[in-house]
């Protein structure tokens, strides 16, 4: 299934290092914040909503997520939210972006393993300086011989890359941890995708169970990736 | 001069369209906001002040415009500032987002000419949903074979980019309305540049007169680039 690939594309956010789970413990502060208005659950909702409702605006990654919180910081409130509760909101952010980089379990090996035998880039969403910054933090950019950080992982981002990269989508295989962003489009447009599941999914990345379909391998940790190719 | 060019990139924000007046605009707006704690000249200093402290952090683009914005709003006003003002600096943001496009002068009939004769990119720093967003209302994505969006536009950026396109740092020309971003690291870097002055600079581009040299034309607008070249 994977003998004429040329370039393997990794995912960044919870496939190479923890993501997710950073913005899980945010939104829990969150709620505590501003629990003397409203339920927890209620909360996530609430904010799980804010933020779709902002995503065409702010796009993907912290900036966007702290401007979201305060505006429903206020809003659940009823204005009732003081400036230093504001302060920390800002401040939940700075240290989002501030946070040390921790890789997943076997990325460095599989990675050196891989760049003698393919070309390595990373693709990834969001926001283009945090991406880079925690690429530099991370130690791995020697490994990649292209960066590419998209506003969208739909199948027209993929094929405008694909194409960039001079090759057939067939010799393109991305491995990631989001089926809706790393997997389907890149099946839907001709290339090959391996899924490796994290813990933490943001609901926004989540999946029906019919939408899964066996054109792609899963696996359970990168350690695997080596003997499936 | 520009014989041998393969590759010209053109700046987008107040190159080919109108940006930083509306900075401005909003500047003020904030200014007159927060009026009952500061003077006008005051509040300038303090956010172009609070924008570079942060700068490291968010990046260039409104997002992080923004939280600047709030941040310094809340200390200005010793936290007497309200939730509703805050959701005011909100939508200053939201407004700068949604925006129309207004060209400048000149710049459809320029890059309509030049398509035919080189390879036409656009390389800009800041937001990529937002640059992105900017560049499809524009209705010029159709003269661009490839679209940059750099985090910053240092030497290592430029000198990243010219050896992806795959061609000799000589053979590129970046025109720009920034001395500091598209034309001195250009140079620099023994690419060629071309200054176009807009009459809006942000004090962060602005340069000493002193780091002005005689390496590169400056034009006065984009309809006399075909005559240079």
């Amino acid at each position: 299934m994977y003998k004429n690939i040329k370039v393997i594309a990794f995912d960044a956010d919870d496939t190479l290092w923890v993501n997710e789970p950073y913005f899980r413990e945010i939104e829990g502060e969150f709620a505590k914040l501003l629990s003397v208005y409203e339920t927890e659950n209620k909360i996530n909702q609430e904010l799980y909503k804010k933020e779709i409702d902002n995503l065409n605006l702010y796009g993907y990654g912290i900036k966007g997520f702290v401007l979201s919180m305060i505006e429903l910081a206020i809003e659940i409130s009823n204005t009732k939210i003081s400036p230093e509760e504001i302060t920390k909101i800002i401040n939940f952010g700075k240290e989002m972006l501030n946070k040390p980089i921790e890789l997943l379990e076997g990325v460095e090996e599989v990675l050196k393993l891989l760049q003698t035998r393919y070309k390595i880039i990373l693709v990834t969403k969001g926001d283009l300086l945090d991406q880079e910054r925690k690429l530099k933090k991370s130690g791995l950019m020697k490994y990649f011989s292209h960066i590419e950080v998209l506003s969208d992982k739909k199948e027209h981002n993929y094929e405008r890359l694909i194409k960039f990269l001079n090759i057939d989508a067939s010799e393109f295989l991305m491995i990631g941890n989001s089926l809706k962003s790393d997997v389907l489009p890149i099946v839907a447009v001709g290339a090959q995708a391996i899924h490796i599941p994290f813990h933490t999914t943001w609901i926004h990345e989540q999946i029906s169970k019919e939408e899964e379909n066996d054109s792609y391998h899963t696996i359970s940790s990168l350690k695997e990736l080596p003997i499936l190719l």
